[in-house]
C-alpha cells in the first residue's frame, strides 16, 4: 500500500495539485482496502471517498459505513460525513489549504462536480481519470496471483458445468448453477452478470440468460467470471450440444485460430491494434464479419479496465499487464461463437491464466 | 407506457426543452422496457439511453445491446451507436434541431457532460433529475401490485429463514440461503446486497455479511429484499437467538412501538418530517440515541427513490406513494435493532405490503 500511495502522490507533483479525491470503487479498494460490491455502488453514494494530500490520507464515510471504513482502512483517518459532497468537502479543503483538487470525472456525477465548483470557487477542479487508471495497469505479482486464483476457480466451474449441463435445461438454470458454484467455492461474487446463451441467441454479444432451452444442435455460449479478493476473471467458451451444422464448426475453428494467432504474437512492446488486425484477418478469410466489439480488455479490480486492445486505440503492451483476448463471430439469426482467455504478459511472453480446453467440447 | 410518455413530454413544455435524454437505468426501464441489472450499470456505459423529442422516441445502443433493445423496447426507434456519447449524440441533436436538452445530472458523469457541452456549444444542457424522479413517485396500481409480489416473496423468504437459521451458522451462509431462496422462487435478483448481522455487528446500519457466527444470546438482524418484474422489496427484522439481555428486549419494544406510532399517523397530506419526529420521540424516551439514518425511503424500480422521510427534508405524502418505515436503535459495541416494512399509502390510509411478524421472534 505504501508504494501505491507514493505513486498516487507522484501525481500531485506532475499535475500540480494539492489533493486528490478518489471516487471509483476499485480505486477506493486499491489504495485503502475499503470494499464496495458492484451492486452497492449506486446506493453507497460518495461513501468511502478517499482524500489524499501530501501529508494526510483520509476516508470519508457516512454513518452506514464508518465502522466498515475503520475496519478495512485502519491506517486512514476517518472523516464521518452526514451530508452531500458539496456540503462536506469544502470545509475540509479549506482546512487543508487545497487550491487544486484532482477528481475522477468519469465517476463523479455532473451534479456533484457542478455543485462543488459553485460552493468552492477558490478550488480548481481537475479531471484525472486516465492517470489514475494507469497506476493500476501494471499488476504486482500478488495481484496477478489473485487474478490467477479467480481464473482457476473459473476453470473449475467450467469443468463442473460440462458435467452439469444437459439438453432441456434453460439458460437461466445454467447461469444459476454457475453462480452457486462460485459462491459455494469461495468467490466474493460474480465478476459480471454471466452470459449464458443457447443457439441463435448466442448472436447477442451481451445477451441475458432467459428461459430459452438448451437444445440439441445448439451451441451454448458461456461468458462468465468471478471475483476473488476483489480481483476478477473473465472467460468465454462456446460448446456444442450434440451435432451442430458445418458452418458453425468452421466458424469455431476460425475463432480459435484467430485467438491462437493473437496469443502467438503477444510480446512486450506489441501494439494492441496490430493484434486486433491479426484476429480480424483470420476471421475475414472465412468470408464472415468479425466481431463488432474490441479484441480484449485489461482486468484486475475491475472486469473492464485499461489496456484496451482494439482497432480504434493504440496501446503498447508492457510486462505485468493482464488482459483478455476474445475474438468472435456473430451470425445474426444463426448463432455466435466467442472464445476468451485471460493472459498475464511477462517479460518472457504471455502466460494463460485461464486454461480450460479451447477446442469445441460436445455435451449432451 | 403512453401515459408515461405523455407525462415525460409534459416536461418538455414546462422546462422549455426540445428533447430529454434518459440515462438512469430505472428510467430506461420505466419508459421503454429496456432492462439493465444493477451490476450491469457500470459496464453498460451509456447503452440504452433514451432520447425523447415531441415527435420521436429513440433508444441508443451499442452492438452489445441492439438485439436486446429491439426485443425489449420494440416501439422505440433503435439508433445503433459505436462511440462515446459526445461523438454520437451531437449529430442526432443537429438532425432533430435540438437546442435545449434535458439530462440527468445525478447519473451522467461530469466527463460526459463536459465533453457534450464542448462539442455541442449550440445546445443548452439542463439538469432535470428531480422532475424526472417525481414522474415515478406516485405508483400505478400495476406497480403497487409488482412491489406487493416482491414483498410477498420477501415474507415467504423470512418464514423460510426462521426455520433454516441455527446457532453456529455464519452470517454469510444465511445470506446465501436467502439469495438462493429468492432466485429459486422467481425473483430477478436481490433488491440490494442483503444485510445479515449477528450480535454486536448489528450496530452497523449497513454492514456486510461475514464469517462471524450466529451465537446464542445474539440478535440476528436481517435487512433484505428482492426484485420481481423490476420492482423492489425491502424489509428488516431483528430476531433473538435464544435469550438476550433485557436492554436489548427493551430496545426492540421501543423500535416496534416507534414504527407502530408512525404507521398509525400515516395519512395523505402528512409531512415526512413529522413522522420522523414521532419515531425519534418514542426512542429518545428510552434514553438512547435514535437512528442516524432517515426514517424511510420510497421504493419502486429503485430500492431507494423519493419520497425521503427524514428530518432534513419536507415531503408531503400522497396516495399512491410506496415507501419504507424503518426506525432503529444502534448501541455501538452491543448490538443494533431495526424494524422495516413497506407501506403503500392509499386514500383511505396505509396498507402494509410486508406482513411478517414484527414482534421479536426467538430462534435456535
Amino acid at each position: 500500500m505504501n508504494e501505491r500511495l507514493a505513486a498516487l502522490r507522484g501525481l500531485l507533483d506532475t499535475r500540480g495539485l494539492d489533493a486528490i479525491a478518489l471516487s471509483r470503487s476499485a480505486n477506493k479498494r486499491y489504495f485503502s482496502g475499503f470494499r464496495l460490491s458492484d451492486s452497492e455502488g449506486p446506493t453507497s453514494g460518495w461513501s468511502g471517498t478517499l482524500l489524499v494530500t501530501r501529508d494526510a490520507t483520509m476516508i470519508l464515510a457516512d454513518s452506514r459505513y464508518t465502522e466498515q471504513a475503520q475496519a478495512e482502512a485502519p491506517d486512514w483517518e476517518l472523516i464521518p460525513t452526514a451530508g452531500r459532497m458539496d456540503e462536506e468537502l469544502p470545509p475540509l479543503l479549506r482546512r487543508r489549504r487545497v487550491e487544486a483538487l484532482g477528481l475522477e470525472a468519469l465517476v463523479v456525477s455532473h451534479a456533484d462536480w457542478a455543485a462543488l465548483a459553485q460552493v468552492a470557487p477558490g478550488v480548481e477542479l481537475h479531471a484525472m481519470d486516465e492517470e489514475l487508471m494507469r497506476l493500476r495497469i501494471v499488476k504486482a505479482a500478488s495481484e496477478v496471483d489473485a487474478i490467477g486464483r479467480a481464473c482457476a476457480l473459473t476453470d473449475a466451474c467450467f469443468a463442473h458445468l460440462m458435467d452439469f449441463v444437459k439438453p432441456g435445461m434453460t439458460e437461466r438454470a445454467v447461469a444459476w448453477e454457475l453462480e452457486s458454484y462460485f459462491r459455494a467455492n469461495g468467490a466474493e461474487g460474480l465478476a459480471f452478470d454471466a452470459i449464458v446463451l443457447a443457439g441463435p441467441r448466442a448472436a447477442m454479444p451481451h445477451g441475458r440468460p432467459s428461459d430459452a432451452v438448451v437444445e440439441r444442435g445448439n451451441v451454448l455460449l458461456l461468458d462468465f467470471g468471478c471475483a476473488v479478493d476483489g480481483y476478477r476473471s473473465d472467460m468465454t467458451r462456446t460448446v456444442f450440444v450434440g451435432d451442430v451444422p458445418d458452418q458453425i464448426r468452421r466458424s469455431h475453428v476460425a475463432v480459435r485460430e484467430a485467438q491462437a494467432a493473437v496469443i502467438d504474437a503477444l510480446a512486450v512492446g506489441v501494439n494492441g491494434q496490430e493484434l486486433d488486425a491479426i484476429a480480424r484477418r483470420r476471421i475475414e478469410a472465412e468470408g464472415v464479419e468479425p466481431y463488432g466489439h474490441g479484441l480484449g480488455h485489461g482486468i484486475g479490480l475491475e472486469t473492464h479496465e485499461p489496456p484496451r486492445l482494439r482497432a480504434a486505440e493504440a496501446c503498447t503492451l508492457e510486462a505485468g499487464m493482464v488482459f483478455s483476448v476474445e475474438p468472435g463471430i456473430y451470425l445474426p439469426g444463426v448463432t455466435g461463437i466467442r472464445i476468451e482467455d485471460i493472459v498475464a504478459l511477462e517479460s518472457s511472453g504471455p502466460r494463460l491464466l485461464t486454461t480450460s480446453p479451447r477446442e469445441a467440447l460436445v455435451i449432451g
